[in-house]
């Protein structure tokens, strides 16, 4: 079952308590496709500029990603430079090159066209809308966000949320979007913009996965060692959509499993920069770290 | 078994977004008395001032609590004033008027001095040194503390932990404590300082409780309405010790247990101003709340 991912690829510097890494890999797209690459194969949509370098392309054949819809184009690559302070929250942005992201118009190549699992990653709203069009008959779409687009461009939001099956956002932006403090509250408005599953992402502090009449929390797992948080969340919704490709039936059950792999997926991300940590993981490292989260959280 | 609870008593006024309320019952030692007497009887170790309400005795006397330990003092009792913000979290002191707390020095009636489950509620580490020094044989000494006493009271504090197995303290104080970021870390540097057992508290994001090698992760329960988040951690504190006086052996099992219990305490408490809602609940109400939190947080 293969899955679509559209999303920004980006060349990130990075400053944490750990150090400073100047242009390393980055973007949405990137981060989701490679953690959802460990269930399934990937179809990437994505741009960079002329300079994006030749390794991260051979990085990404290697984890399972089809290149095909990665549009090389004239310019720059995206740029995004951050700084975290100690306690590894909201990052400081420093500079936001968008270059070729800018008008990033996302063509899916023929052969993508059936993908049955779709994940939006966190770009504009027209363009996930533009996705959306292009494919035939997906059995399920995820879509992510940020609160820029909440705040400009509301309505095109809101048209791709109609189409949505599972919306991942932060407490924040569930706030932002819902003008609800309370989140039981903001999870029920946003089910009435369309998605039937909303999973509230709480970075260390875990998620919330609102279901049907239900919700699920999980805690996050503690690490020792946290080296860089960037694409944490995107890590997250790539083991989301992953682990979900795999089962038969999308339900509660398959849902709660899929948030528990995806923040699984998510330490493994913030324990390197950039992907380093996530290309040196198989298998076996997530299904053992798993049984560790379930030890560690269950009754 | 009895459970002997030493702390404040108090008479707050709040303001949070859902009201203001003007000299209300609160305090350390009250709340987590009245949780803690859902579980066993409470030994209650307090000062009061002549101007507390007769109607708060008679509230803690139906509520399981022994009153032989509260001291009724010439002066004023101990008064705070807080205001919440729309997220209900910290909030902001706007007034502490000490009273006959300044000078509080516990003493522990003959007939609480064999109690088995002590519970130093959050006040001068010197104090609770003093109770420590009259109890005779306890089988488990849990202790709170707050930013304030980490501060200017180290010294006694590290005397009392010495002599605690379980210590309860929220995130920032543990990195207060240790200097260390890393709560993982933070908690195994506070092994050292003497407890065992260290539960650390994260409000609306649920506790980790840290025991022998292993950690355990619990969220939150999501309320749909908080009133009042005053006196959360107290009645989180009275509910683990009430649970744990219950149970025949102090475990890595009753452990996580008792800290489901005392989160499942804490969402009563913030269900309403003061202790209220405190007041309208029984026994069939904490295991039904409890059998839904594990439906909504288990795997």
């Amino acid at each position: 079952m293969s899955i679509l991912i559209v999303g920004s690829m980006a060349l990130d510097t990075v400053k944490t308590p750990a150090g400073r890494h100047k242009e390393i890999l980055g973007g949405s797209a990137t981060y989701s496709s490679v953690s959802a690459g460990f269930f399934n194969p990937v179809r990437l949509v994505a741009v960079v500029g002329k300079d994006f370098p030749k390794k991260h392309i051979r990085f990404l054949k290697n984890h399972n990603i089809d290149l095909t819809g990665l549009e090389i184009k004239q310019g720059k690559t995206f740029r995004w430079e951050g700084e975290y302070g100690w306690d590894f929250s909201d990052p400081k942005t420093l500079l936001t090159e968008l270059n070729v992201l800018g008008s990033f118009n996302p063509g899916i190549p023929d052969k993508y066209k059936n993908s049955r699992y779709v994940f939006l990653a966190n770009i504009d709203p027209k363009a996930q809308m533009r996705v959306l069009k292009q494919i035939k008959n997906p059995k399920l779409i995820m879509c992510d966000t940020m609160n820029y687009w909440i705040q400009n461009s509301r309505k095109d939001l809101l048209k791709v949320l109609k189409q949505t099956n599972i919306f991942l956002l932060n407490e924040s932006e569930a706030r932002q979007l819902t003008s609800e403090n309370n989140l039981l509250l903001a999870a029920k408005a946003i089910k009435k913009m369309g998605p039937a599953t909303i999973i509230i992402k709480k970075g260390e502090h875990g998620a919330v996965l609102f279901s049907q009449k239900s919700f699920f929390c999980i805690p996050a797992f503690l690490l020792e060692s946290i080296i860089d948080p960037t694409g944490a969340g995107d890590t997250f919704a790539g083991g989301i959509i992953g682990f979900l490709s795999t089962v038969k039936k999308i339900n509660n059950a398959s849902l709660k499993s899929a948030v528990i792999y995806g923040s699984i997926m998510a330490t493994f991300a913030v324990e390197d920069f950039s992907l380093r940590r996530l290309d040196r993981i198989n298998k076996h490292d997530i299904s053992r770290r798993v049984k560790e989260f379930k030890k560690y959280s269950c009754f």
